[in-house]
């Protein structure tokens, strides 16, 4: 029973986003040139990459204008390539250049990581599955976890308050890795799922006594992994952590680990480019 | 007079972020582990740049708990080195855990903003001066931007609220140039400052003419700029625009132009590396 | 891909709660009696029925009071009989009182709702499945729909926004059923299943010939209703609505419908009763 | 001189409830199919009772689209019979249909409470005052108070912040009755009226002795209770509590307390129905 | 019936003005010289007037540190001379230096504006009803309305919202007064009580006429109220308007009007001032 | 580096004060008698004084109605007389009506304070400067700290958070002076500048010697500021404080002080009267 629906903030991202650009007041620019026109608008992929985002494009431009008119050709998880026209925009123009850029930044941002986590899904080959971490933007959490899900990644725990991760500093604490699992498990009985951080051949082996749910592999060399997920031999879910990137991905998904987290999903992209145009046809650069 | 102080959203992203790392209950495991224990940590960086985010980090601790102690050994602006001690932090460990990714995340993304800026100006050698766009993470804008000034660069308009610029759209909807500043100029007067976007060297003339602020050469060559900065002659400010990035900028420094905008600054960064550990001295990896 | 995540506002019901019961000030007769005393409590079922609720009891002691203790014996979707012993809560007895009636008040209303689904759903012997509505309570959609189905119910669409359900309004403006299912198609592709509402043979034929994902059989007669179903013949899925009950249920259960969606679940429930007390093993009355 | 006016949370409900229907972008069925009409409605009772809401649902439309007109022929308190024109609301259809549901879903609630509170008024003949309890859905804590007052029932204290209530386990803390409200009027003088929790004839001359405001017999049987008001001899102010009932009522009002309440008047109430439609003279089924 | 109980935002103030002094961190001078010490302060009143705001000090006390203990002597309401010990603070120092400049804050505007009040009403002498206006300080309006009757005032309508008040605009708009009294009428019923603005004796005659609730006399000398009060002859209420003080108090009392309005009891009021000191018998200065 | 900025609350205050006044209804007066007609009205100054506000008249028109136009002729820190038109405000009558109060509460407020501190920075001759305090209307602190500089003055420390001044309680609880500066710096570095109170000849030099950077002489006499001023030599910053007004500033400004505080600019003001009228030419009186 899925019990951990939580707020996903981005309504107080939008109010937030349009006050910081417009300030309650508005775009002086635009308000001294137009005033009642209409007219249709082209957002064109300037990208190649995955779409995310659609559903907070319209809501932008919605909360700016109900009137706005969005029509989208590509749902969130689907392939764009340059030049793609991702929707029209039609509507009193005064209100769509007062949403267009913060509608696509969040378009972009979260295209980005969902571009991003697909590349690493494609270098996986179907060998390893593709987890995000808790180093995400503030505020922004549940939306990156959209979007990673949306590139072709699993979502690792949402947070501290869903599911067990016992690390290092908690084993020392608990006077060991075994104690540390019965502390957890005399307080929470079987609520959460229990995930293990383990350092050595060692440390698997009690992590496997413990009859835990997955094990992290934390900073450890290709060959170690390679020998500790033999060592649990499917016996539990296995994950390889630590600064992991695209390089680094071509020798892990060989080592027999089932998962690879990667934090950079999440905190280093790079903006998907999107540019809201009149013309449909051809890109301005 | 300064009249547009907004909001900077930082204490509802904190309440957010907390939210979503904790879910109103808390660290599942460590609440385990750690009863009232408490210890001191040091905060280490692990990157090389410039630090931003101080007082995030310690507003996100204060929030968890204010009997938290924080003390940071450097102060936004300042540069890092890997292996720094960036600050103390002792308290209840249970607080301290339950703050720490949270009050990291803040700090390495607005660091990771910083560092980028200070690359870019250092790579300007005093020619030309770096400002930042609108395209910044919604919810983030004035907290990216402070981010920009301690990396030492310059911020463009806040939003849409608090400067002219005049694109193209707004010069085809006025009947040109000319007739847009006349209509920004019969609306507002001369409370707000006014820039305008031209492509070709007939357009700086007319621009010249209106005697704006500040003339913006969008998605220029380098020669074209070159010319343009010319005819301009220092009577108005320069700024060069459209994906700018830094091996563009070693060119662009040389056109002549006063400010060159960069929407990678807030839209693309790699996050700034740091570590909340037990001991000071080496490096965990 | 699941687009609709939205807040389930329990952040802001437990912080609009407590402030009602505490007005910021707290229990002007506890604070008179209590200090710093701790004590242990036992939240005891006095009724019967399906428990649901947990993380918000958790949640509203944790915002009270971070060092009260709350340790479920069962949960959400779990059976309880009377005088079950369903919690252990342990701390500071001016936190707990502070705490209690808002964190039972939650779990009562919220079981209530389980227990009332999870009634219908034995009464439907498997036949037909159990929906609810929109007519929740205004702030509580989401924790209501969660609770529908902890009972074993599902949920129909969240709201207006992620699925079409076309009603008698839709179609007499759009001229007709088909009409409007072409117009939402026009506008949407197939982003969202389509649902239409009928009143007879002839409607449920329109219906089928537009390939619908489902058709709801509004204010029918048993008989009309099995008549229809069997028109419908497992081609697309079949709803029956219209002031459904428990009684009610008996027959239409045989009708050959898929599914009976039920406003009662969320508009009109009896309270599950809890009691928070210092003796675990009898009940007070 | 009244001191307790608190946030009624109404607006915030509002607030929550129209994004949880519309989500920030709206009726995806009906904007497909309507876009400038307008057109007027009718709100028609279809159960008996007390209506309550007026105002929330006048809110609810006017949060939707200001120019929609409610014009109400009936006022809070007032009686309503099956088939009543309860409202008409004229305006543009679109935005009517996004309002109605959570105008409805408002008004259907706290009529409900309203209408079980008159039925219990009636039943008390004149002999006993009804009053409510903490036992209120969160967040609705005033709302559900204000519907109380409508069907002709007083309320109780708001909240543990204005007006002391000295239960058994103050007085088990404290030492005995008598030492509670000593201790509540060391710390608060005669700030705020005082009740005790009595269970038997020794406690209520206790209590009489204390000269306390109002004394409740907490689960006492109606002999318990008529020999307990005698002894009280209207000295004070007398409540009878504890799983109150329509069928309880019949006899406790015959036992000479002044007041019964009733948990179940906001916790277990029944919506009542209301339907918006095209034609006001005929109910649909 | 009661319908208008609106949130009074008192816990939006207390929050934004508690992050206006601590900004989420504190008080960096205390911080770093007390730690865990307690100690007990005095309120002390410097000034003469009437009490207000109690509560709003206890709040934003509790809010900062649910342990510090506040004891007040006087009520909301009681008269207070200089040097009156009003009331004891005691707890964490620290805490109670973090809260002390918000909770005076509150206590000294609120009690300016009840003691302005009073002492209008003292200067009536019992011959005039002393009224606010809706010229409060946005976010305060029931704050200050609250004040007001605390100093023995009464209050005009809250908002645009609970009472009907026709100003000479809504005359000519409407085609002259009685045309406007129809209007109000025709589409209100009698839910809202009718004032009408009035500026000579034919105005007064014709509001008569309308059987009207109340009749403002708006910026007329002392006689021509004097002949307009003859006219009205208490058939309905009448009210003095228009830069009131009071000075202009000592005629209009004589005039026979039933009430006189002053804008300045809320927007222009002198702050009552307070000391928090640890020796309570005598002042500082 | 300036690191404290803040929320200034104001769109917050501009939702609760149009909450307070419309309810989330509107003006029940005009709403019966206007419907869509459009008007042009004039905001004429009735006082004498310094502008101050306008972005938030602005931002409440916008708010109510965006295409409500207003058009200020006047800057923030502009003189304005009497009888001059300091804006147009033009659109749907309805809106403005709506908006009228609290569009003017704000600026009658917030010139108020401008005039007030104008006032005083005139009679202080450019000998001294003007500083406010932290004595505040809660929620106004930024709003209010903004209007001081528009009239002239110079802010004071933000709140307890961006500034360190050490009272006599901080000097007796460090075991004096300069106990508790060391401790300050222990804590702090040089991270915030650092104010020191003294009362007489001996706490100047003590503080002198500690090398502060601002000294506050408290409640001394015109006599012994002038000594202590000669004492510090310009050697660091003085300020007088304590109850200071209009009156006093006449002798405080010849003592050689160089900055004076008055708590009276923000809590103690009249307010500045403006008119919202059809005609732009006449007053009404």
């Amino acid at each position: 029973m899925k019990e951990n629906v939580i707020s996903s903030n981005e309504d107080i991202l939008i109010e937030m986003a349009l006050l910081e650009d417009l300030d309650g007041v508005g775009d002086v620019t635009s308000s001294a040139v137009f005033s009642d026109e209409t007219d249709e608008f082209y957002l064109i992929s300037k990208s190649e990459g995955v779409l995310c985002g659609r559903r907070l494009f319209e809501k932008v431009m919605a909360k700016v204008d109900p009137s706005v008119n969005v029509s989208f050709h590509f749902s969130d998880g689907d392939a764009l390539k340059k030049g793609d026209c991702v929707a029209d925009v039609s509507g009193k123009v005064l209100s769509i250049l007062q949403g267009e850029r913060t509608a696509i930044n969040f378009l972009s941002h979260l295209s980005a990581v969902a571009t991003k986590t697909a590349r690493l899904v494609k270098a996986a080959e179907g060998k390893v599955r593709i987890l995000d971490t808790r180093k995400t933007l503030p505020g922004y959490r549940l939306l990156q976890k959209y979007a990673v899900k949306c590139g072709g990644g699993e979502n690792h725990r949402i947070g501290l308050f869903d599911m067990v991760l016992i690390k290092d500093n908690h084993q020392d604490a608990a006077g060991g890795l075994s104690a540390a699992v019965e502390k957890v498990r005399a307080k929470w009985g079987d609520r959460y799922a229990v995930e293990v951080e383990v350092r050595n051949a060692d440390e698997v082996k009690e992590a496997l006594a413990c009859r835990v749910d997955r094990i992290m592999f934390d900073n450890m060399s290709d060959d170690e992994m390679k020998a500790a997920a033999a060592l649990v031999g499917g016996s539990c879910e296995t994950e390889a952590s630590g600064n992991m990137n695209l390089d680094r991905l071509a020798s892990v998904r060989e080592t027999g680990v089932d998962f690879v987290s990667f934090g950079e999903l999440t905190h280093s992209v790079e903006a998907f480019d999107f540019s809201l145009r009149k013309n449909r046809g051809e890109s301005k650069q």
